[in-house]
């Protein structure tokens, strides 16, 4: 870690900070802006209204957010721009970050530690911990110096990021046990060799699944190919028939919560940090026997 | 669990809801009571009036916290009466509630369920977990349905009481390790015998850690007796010369944690639900050894 950056466990999941963020950062004639890359950019656009003006850089909606933006707009005051790095509905991810003036605001919440951190890139990360780092519970946050610098006075002392810098997230008994799990888990990573084996990892799977959709007929992948998130597979069947079998078969190979989000329909294969190569070439085969079956 | 209440089970503990009940119970320009009888009663009065006109009803700080106010002037426009039904750093406790014409709304962080709970006493109730429940991480709120009515609309959703209600306190994935573990130990506590059993065996142990601080002429309490605390027994020795000998002859017995808060001084032993009566033996046992060796 940087000597420019202050880390936080803080209590609770992502979604506290969509109101944490605007409160401490943007005053009430500020403008802020935000691109919509799916439902969690949504959200925190919508708790941001309540604090600040805000300006919607970009939008995906059009294309039922099948791609991330990658042209926008953001006004010359704008306070931060705010960008969902990972987007678990709809199957995409930010592969290079947007370029721009004012300091850039990640929910990382679903592609943390996935690959190696473009730290110098952010004014301030956060991420929910149960998708990539540990139990539920606890949100990191990781806020470069200058950035401090602007925090609102007088908010509630648990609402502050000022609070927990001073006391090392322990301002107030923190979530002890999701923390700790999370250092065993962060230790793993370690372990195995850091976040360049969990990119390599990582992409590894993803490909094996990509290349299975993109090679089986039946199959058809639903976002932008440079969009492709490394965590969630988002994917359709060309025969919308069939797909009570397919998830069928998915349950015999004890494949499970293959299933899309209702908001995308369709199939989702979450591969997360945690899930092995080898669970990954389980469903891969699900898709060839199916293929068998129904090709 | 009465049909009149709501039961939440919120990230974080108790400190945030120093704010969140303000937030969401008055207007700017309502008055709340608030009973100040210690340290955590004094962070909830702080937190509450960046929201509302505080008043404070009573207070015991003239004598150092060593008293729960028995009397108390409320405005007959008052919001609801905040109390701490249990004073950790000071011990004492709340042994009969408050009577009075506004809700009450009641801190039980460090004494829920160590004897029956009078819930019918009371508009809410909020509880972290780790003194009591089960892990850090999750605090537990009970609010009655009249409160809910009053709840301000235009709240950050995951500040807001009804958001979580709606959700069966699932809106956002919440702290699951910390709830279920929660879970287990209520099961015991239910399994013991329940929250009569609770306040039997609770009052076992605080009478035989009381009953040597009054008998040994070494020792004294320092709060009044009708207001002793089941969960945090507090005392000082008469000759404070000895105290570094005394938790020396604690640490050596195992029992630890002995020394007061900063702001009380003296010793603490803090006996919850999960202490049991041999190890408050143990430590009357000390002090036993140390009126041999000192007195």
């Amino acid at each position: 870690m940087s000597e420019q950056y202050e880390i936080l466990f803080l209590s609770g999941g992502a979604s506290s900070q969509f109101f944490m963020v605007p409160m401490n950062l943007a005053r009430h004639e500020d403008t802020v802006s935000y691109i919509d890359s799916g439902s969690w950019s949504s959200k925190a656009i919508k708790e941001a209204k309540r604090f600040c003006k805000v300006e919607v850089a970009a939008s995906s909606q059009d294309l039922n957010y099948s791609y991330i933006p990658k042209s926008f707009k953001i006004a010359d005051n704008s306070s931060y721009l705010h960008i969902t790095s990972n987007n678990t509905i709809y199957g995409t991810q930010y592969h290079s970050y947007p370029e721009c003036a004012v300091p850039i605001i990640a929910d990382m919440s679903s592609d943390i530690f996935c690959r190696p951190l473009q730290l110098n890139r952010f004014g301030l990360i956060y991420a929910g911990a149960q998708k990539n780092m540990g139990p539920a519970g606890v949100t990191m946050v990781i806020i470069r110096n200058d950035m401090v610098d602007r925090i609102n006075p007088d908010l509630p002392t648990m609402l502050n990021y000022k609070t927990h810098i001073s006391k090392d997230s322990m301002f107030n008994t923190p979530p002890v046990f999701p923390i700790y799990v999370s250092m065993l888990n962060l230790q793993w990573l370690a372990d195995l060799g850091g976040l360049e084996n969990a990119r390599r990892r990582n992409e590894e799977k993803a490909q094996l699944l990509y290349d299975e959709i993109d090679r089986n007929g039946l199959f058809a992948g639903v976002v932008a190919k440079e969009d492709r998130s490394l965590m969630n597979v988002t994917f359709v069947l060309n025969n919308t028939e069939n797909e009570a079998a397919f998830l069928d078969m998915c349950k015999v190979a004890e494949c499970v919560g293959v299933k899309g989000h209702r908001s995308a329909g369709g199939f989702r294969a979450s591969i997360y940090n945690a899930m092995p190569l080898d669970s990954v070439a389980v469903l891969v085969n699900v898709m060839k026997e199916f293929e068998e079956k129904f090709g």
